[in-house]
């Protein structure tokens, strides 16, 4: 092997496009990942209160995943198989339906797409247009559901749909939850839209909806308001989806974001966090109706990632197979909100934003929020904001972080907070 | 954990989307895969020669990619790190700029979107409508770039199109080499439609092709075709993009499928097996002038595969540090050549198509093309149809297969073929 | 020439395409109008409470416009002369610009496409794509804009919309002015939708509205929506369009229906009831920083109908060179206003809408409002509904109708709607 | 009324619009038009070899539909009707009938949506999409179909679409006969295209063109051409659709371009010369199955224009009632095809292009023919060019001309081709 040095960042510059993100924001090259901390090839640890956006729900390299998977490898496991049948399919698939599927009544379908979210959100689309007949879908504002055409119509960020490089068409936007202020329905807003003939708005293939919008700002739509939305588009003959790819996995509580709000999704999206180890891995809920693709009508190279499915069944049989993990994220959930909202206290105008484990605090201006991201790093915590105007500091833990680096991820977002306040105070004076 | 069957097939007619296809050709499930062989859970054996659609263009397993993945695993190297700069990412690129980029005089970057082929399609028509302010793009007949709306719209198979649930826009058709018979020079065809301004073809922002049309059957575009398209590119101002997603990475010789045709591509789109191990893995290879995204513009959750990463630069190292590896695989392309011509024989109308190690005969019809395939199945080969009407039985063998093995398998196709000639003789008498 | 038995409706029924409408509700020959009056085949007179929709602003066969055009046709006048330059088109110009534009500090150009007001959309919606660069245009629930694929996208109405054969693209619905209830104010709604950078709504060419909406149920916006509207258009970089089609041409009062809004829009769409007397003639009025396209660029056959140049310039000469059109229109919309409203109060739910000579009754259901219109015309007055569901029962009479037509035909109306009420009261009971 | 100077050439500047277009070629004030000659507002007279763009195939003020107009108009015949009965519209339906359709053995249905060409076409184009649930239409290289967003995507000039501001969509286009030089069949080619399932051509909902392209240079298709596309169409499902807009009304010799091609078009768009007097009229035929708008699906306001009906009940009792007028139509058109012949050796490189009396000189550049046109109208005759190049002298005299005339209007062609030929060959030298 040729001899390379890992820590050169000029490699990055010289050839990686200047399409690339995060690595701004953390300029370090990282080496080694365990739980909830980050090394960088300098040695240094960083807690990472990022997880991957929600795809590291369980931390990093877990020992019960890392070693099944290690053991599927050299066991020479099939690692590539197109769609076809594998073994460790068939275990994931038995565990998802023992585990997820039975216990919650459902009785879906997976499909396996490509290995990401934007393909489910893309595949999800046309299979409600397929069902329905109709082309028109509703997304809302502060949406985010990927960038590859179809989904990129879906997602409301102006920023990404400028790249579009085309109209983007065959999605009607609405507003949120909230979107419009505290005086408007947005509900009966999207009720009326659909039931006036001359609204200008075509039927629905169906209305997609973030229970809680990860990127859009941790807007978290309510139970009541989720309830309706999922009435409303039944009562127009659209399917509803939930796109649960940043809020499933546990992040919100229970495995699936929406599962106490009475409602059953038509088609769930699912991704990141899916493969419990930060693999690529991608699936679509399908109720059976609605299973209407021929065979590879929709298809792809990586129709399943077999390594995945051996990590999936691994973070399954131990993270849900009881409400123990549920329980520990809920106190979690519980802990981290006071500690936010007492954070909050030092900015002014400053409000706290998000459900369960995806909680973050409002600052009011996309800079501020980038100081404190900023000033977090240089401090050894790994954070991100979100929101139209990235005005939202994000807390994105591992569900599995321990209390102690817990707190000290937090401690050290205080700091940044009460530091930065201070100074701004100062400077405002 | 709990104990799972996992022979058992009822699981995926319960639990797995209807949209599952290649597992109802192969209806067994496959428990282990090492180098050009596929295992069974029932133990029996079979020779791989669809090799995961070219994403296994080094066998099942490769022992050293398989190692440094595990040395990786076990070793807690960072497994999601979303964009952000890692160790085996700074080594993957180091090792891809000195041993493909560098010796071949190119000064691209490289792009990682999502591990799909079709999210390379995806950012790739973005960029290039970004790039020239232009929303057309002219693709082929018989092209396939993917399933997802922006790339399902340069797609020309009608059954995959037909999925799309929205008219499909920003394309336009244009016939691939030799699609219209002999006589249309297809590239000049392409030339007086962009030339004359009455055409109604409005100015492309790029040309897409696939050197070889892997899923469209094999058609196999010519070096002066090729440099001819190129040049009438760039004539009009598009950018010229090859899709090499199931051509390249050494499938018809050198590493790039174009690579002899004295064309450099704008945008180059990879995936398949590029990861040397079949991981999902894609990349975007893009001129410095055309890497025009801002940060994230055109983002996603798996933007970089870490363990593919591991794997890819090991495969680079172990198999195109040197010429070694290529002109095995020219020697071995000239026997499968020989081989088929010999076997196309038994069929009238048969003829050969393809380049390189992607070879196929065109049988003449979707069903015959099919029985061959079946008939190989039950004798232990693991092989496909492509074409508009399935009508080409192709070879997707390793590029690694040893003598004995690849002599097998076609011994298989031999024997198939043969018997159903025979037997269709007997019929048709 | 032959001879044709002109009361022969089997004609129509054998000849002419199920497309027809209006002839339905009015199953009758027409032969000569006058003023307000039409005359069957059969010498039966009808009063005209549709006015071709507001074409016939000024009556039927106005005798001196009547006297200019047969002048001008005996004179061997140019009737079709392309967009060449005519005296007549030159007089016209002249009295436009003299009698309208400049008493109202308007520098607008002309523009003649078509001669149908779906054209004059068409071009406007070209015009400031082209002007700005952008391709979203702002239209409102129950506006009507044409049938034409450009402005049917612009058009609220579901059962023109469903015409369409393709996806409608480059509209973003908002709602209209009290169109989600009282409680909304939908001014401040569009704001927040254009200035939120995630709202998913791209920034617009322009935003087009009727300041009273004719086709969609008379919904009269108010002057200070109107303003607001403009200003928020201008201030996301928008054009201003008032598409003053049906309200214009004196049917609210003034001229152009905007006219007391302190609004200038930036273009302006004229049509129907411009050339006077009936005939086939449109127009845009553009500022001249956007009067951007190159010669012939939207081009036509009709584009200037002199016919109508002729007629149109004796309507202005007639009507709008001093005040006292309409200052006795204004009178009338008085007395039109007291009588609805007392008509109105026979039915329970019964309440008024739109503005000026542009007034109706919703009657609360689409069958009670036809039910009235077909009493109307079995006594001889010619009166259609509008809205969503036809449930508006719409007075467009000629703005020149004499006191006693007037009043007969609002009689004819009260003894309907009184008649009706009655009967509805008698079978509820 | 006002007094207005006619002449005034400053109005036009000051508030037409720039994109005016005729009026730049010919910068005159018309005044009067009889037959074949204009005059302008100086007293001078032109040959009119423009005739409306074929909109005044009976020329100007033909004597007998002047007066049936004048009596109609002082008679108070209805002029705007909507699209209800009216006398006018009885007598004209019965004479299309008696005159046109029954004698053609044809049983199609007339629609009269807008008085546009593009409004036919676009109706036309609604209509098939609607009948065969289909998006796609097939239009031909150098078609000009109109300028409204449906029938502009059909348009093949670039000038046009480019003024847009929108992707056009729902439109593929193939070469017209010729269009790819002599060696393709371009009905082969579209046949295998439509053939082809991975062609990525969807199937089509129409097939829509003109024999003889208009504006799109004068290209004329041959007999069998056609009548393979019509096969091809139906074949494939899709409807077959001639615009006769321009070459129809008598202009190759019989009412119908098409007519002695053996086809029976499902969809027949007219306009332009349909009024015979220069009226803005157009009119949609269609075979009753594919009749299937419901009321006033597709509307508008002009929909019937009765002073069009008038004149053209006229010009179809005058002009075809029997074969004289086609057969002296038929004659004169030999004449100019001689004179043309002759006029064409003038120029190196020269040929004829058209068919009847819609015939004209490719002199190989827009520059040449832009200034033969000039030298015409300084020398009293009025003519246009041609082609996606300004490249063809294009005649378009009307039908109704005398043979004086006509051979003045020749002459001076010729005397201006003679003199342009003579400098050029000059300056060569």
């Amino acid at each position: 092997m040729t001899t390379v040095r890992t820590d050169d960042k000029a490699i990055f510059e010289r050839r990686e496009s200047a399409a690339r993100s995060y690595c701004r924001s953390f300029p370090v090259v990282f080496e080694k990942a365990q739980g909830a901390t980050l090394t960088g090839s300098d040695g240094r640890d960083y807690i990472d209160f990022l997880a991957g956006c929600s795809s590291l729900n369980y931390g990093h390299s877990d020992p019960d995943m890392k070693s099944a998977l290690v053991d599927y490898i050299t066991g020479d496991g099939v690692t590539h198989g197109l769609d076809m049948h594998t073994s460790a399919k068939a275990a994931f698939l038995e565990a998802f339906e023992s585990i997820i599927l039975k216990p919650r009544g459902m009785d879906h379908r997976m499909m396996f797409m490509g290995p990401t979210g934007a393909n489910a959100v893309e595949a999800a689309l046309k299979l409600a247009r397929k069902v329905t007949g109709r082309t028109n879908v509703i997304a809302f504002t502060n949406g985010f559901h990927g960038v590859t055409l179809g989904a990129l119509a879906a997602t409301g960020n102006g920023y990404h749909r400028g790249g579009a490089g085309l109209p983007l068409t065959g999605v009607t936007r609405m507003p949120f939850e909230g979107a419009m202020g505290e005086d408007i329905d947005t509900a009966d807003f999207l009720n009326r839209m659909l039931a006036e003939p001359s609204s200008g708005i075509e039927p629905p293939a169906a209305v997609i909806l973030e229970t809680v919008q990860g990127e859009g700002g941790l807007n978290a739509a309510s139970r009541d308001w989720v309830r309706r939305i999922a009435e409303i588009s039944r009562a127009h003959g659209a399917l509803f989806i939930v796109d649960d790819i940043q809020a499933g996995c546990g992040r919100t509580g229970p495995f699936f974001s929406f599962e106490e709000m009475g409602v059953e999704p038509d088609i769930i999206t699912m991704a990141k966090s899916l493969s419990g180890f930060g693999l690529p891995f991608a699936a679509l809920l399908v109720k059976p109706d609605y299973d209407v693709f021929g065979p590879a009508e929709h298809n792809g190279t990586f129709r399943g990632n077999n390594h995945a499915f051996v990590t999936a069944r691994a973070a399954l049989e131990k993270f849900w197979a009881d409400n123990s993990f549920q329980e520990t994220v809920t106190e979690r959930a519980v802990y981290l909100k006071s500690r936010l909202a007492k954070i909050a206290e030092c900015l002014p105008s400053a409000r706290l934003k998000g459900r369960g484990m995806m909680l973050g605090i409002d600052v009011g201006s996309g800079r501020l929020a980038s100081e404190i991201c900023t000033r977090c790093f240089e401090n050894g915590l790994v954070i991100e904001t979100s929101g139209a105007h990235d005005e939202v500091v994000k807390v994105l833990a591992p569900l599995t972080i321990d209390e102690k680096t817990f707190a000290r991820g937090l401690d050290i977002l205080e700091e940044a907070v009460s530091e930065i306040a201070q100074s701004t105070k100062i400077a405002a004076e």
